[in-house]
């Protein structure tokens, strides 16, 4: 057997890899020459994950590789309906972000209960204003997404004294279904995006749901950009449907200095870093790995992505 | 017996004194006309605690109350030599603001490690500028002042992952005597002052004490005011020793708009206001006439302050 060719995606090359020296070999793409590239692949690791590439790729002619590892939690950028189709396994990067995103999930939600964006700004004009703020403990929480990262969003508000609700596409056990989500979301003081993108979640928080919510409700979008129709959470946030709301996703990233969402009063913009921890690359590396050495061993990949469902079903995860 | 006294210094009325209508009699003082007044009170209410009238008035000639109750937790601004000599029995609003601020606290914590402030001033010059922030779990604590408002900042902080030291006057079990404080904050992420303010306390937080902290370390007042040597906190933050500050108190209150304190860089400043979520006068005012009921019917007033030491010993905590 030759040794195994791993081709990533992105030009800065992954620490880690070096560990795999004499057991791959491992050549570089970026979009423009990922197609050419594709039908040698064992392997394909995807290392930039702000690139359509593969999905663009993919469907061309030649051999495919049998693995595709993705250094993100969200596989909707890769999946289109030919690797879908086809016996390829796809792995994410399962583990490294769901802490750190329940920690930027907290953060936020505190910062908003205890006003701190306004603190700041009338440190800005020396200006002291006392104001009452909102008790975290005993408040209400919609997690929509009941994956990894929803549930540890889930544990760590918890831990908080918050009444957290978890909303998944089917209702099991301890998770809510997409149907409850109107009633739960309409009683919730912080909603709280964490759901993979699909054609189902696309647009989900759109104007009717937000206004569902209460004028003193609080929405977060960790997932995906696209769950969110931006236009209608400036309007909702102009208006004073709800009181508050922080986007660390976007429907184009970077934002452009021009996007009118950087001046919507109430709106907090981040720039999709709420999973990113120091070493977080490290970690991301690391995991590759891992999972080759089991790959290359002919063992099986733990919670592999449903290509069909776009996202590891939460019957797979431990 | 005649119906008793209550003196009440403020001016805004308590919530809830209703309730006692018949069974005492309310009057209100303030600064000036305290010390005329105190001879005739059965009970003293301090509402507005921002006042230093009782420490002034105390000393004077005639009867002086059995009972003073103080809506504040800490208990610094009324005490003086004459009341610590007294029978005089003092309460203070134990109960009240513990998880508020401790819940500030974690929101504070949550932001320098999310480096929120940045990405507020990030948004406002519409600028997309990824960080790599710090994971919370698993970093370091230093809670100083092992008080219930201590404990209460500890257990959020612990239940979000935070290994958290509690530093109190004297050792005992799970709690770390003063003189294990310095070895403790050397090592510390986040340094957090909720200690009562007294004579071994004042001025602890000094240029001595900032200089032992790590680089990476923030520092977090939410004590009193002249817990901190402002001027070399800010000359701390100058000159890097540590990466961030917040205070909450400070030794003039309101801070005036021409204290250089507003500018210092990576201070964050709020307006005394940690522990005071809405409806906490209706919760003090409460909590007043369920005191009084219980001091009417001769019973013993739970949790009263130890006048020689400055604060509720927490041996008398349950």
């Amino acid at each position: 057997m030759t040794t195994p060719l791993i081709l990533v995606l992105g030009t800065d090359p992954p620490p880690r890899l070096g560990r795999l020296t004499g057991r791959a070999r491992v050549r570089y793409a970026d979009g423009r020459t990922l197609a050419g590239q594709l039908p040698d692949a064992d392997v394909l690791l995807v290392w930039d994950v702000t690139s359509d590439a593969v999905r663009e790729a993919w469907p061309g002619p030649g051999r495919r590789p049998g693995w595709v590892h993705t250094a993100s939690a969200g596989v909707d950028r890769l999946l289109c309906p030919e690797l879908a189709a086809s016996p390829t396994v796809v792995t994410n990067a399962r583990g490294v972000f769901e802490l750190p995103i329940a920690e930027y999930v907290a953060g936020l939600v505190l910062a908003f209960a205890k006003d701190l964006p306004r603190t700041l700004e009338y440190q800005r004009h020396h200006r002291w204003q006392h104001r009452e703020t909102r008790a975290l403990a005993g408040s209400r929480a919609v997690v929509v997404g009941a994956g990894p990262i929803g549930r540890e969003i889930m544990r760590l508000l918890h831990g908080l004294g918050v009444r957290v609700a978890l909303v998944g596409r089917t209702a099991r056990r301890t998770i809510h279904g997409a149907g409850d989500l109107d009633r739960l979301a309409a009683g919730a003081d912080w909603v709280i995006g964490a759901a993979p993108l699909t054609e189902e979640t696309r647009g989900m928080f759109d104007a009717r749901f937000f206004g569902l919510l209460q004028p003193s409700a609080h929405f977060i979008n960790v997932g995906r950009g696209p769950l969110t129709v931006e236009d209608d959470l400036a309007e909702a946030l102009r208006r004073h449907w709800i009181a508050g709301a922080a986007l660390d996703v976007f429907q184009e990233e970077p934002l452009s200095p021009a996007d009118p969402l950087w001046e919507v009063p109430g709106l907090l913009i981040s720039p999709h870093m709420s999973g990113d921890t120091a070493g977080w690359r490290d970690r991301l590396g690391e995991q590759f790995v891992s999972l080759y050495e089991r790959w290359a061993a002919g063992e099986p990949l733990p919670g592999t992505v449903d290509v069909q469902r776009g996202y590891v079903p939460s019957t797979d995860i431990p």
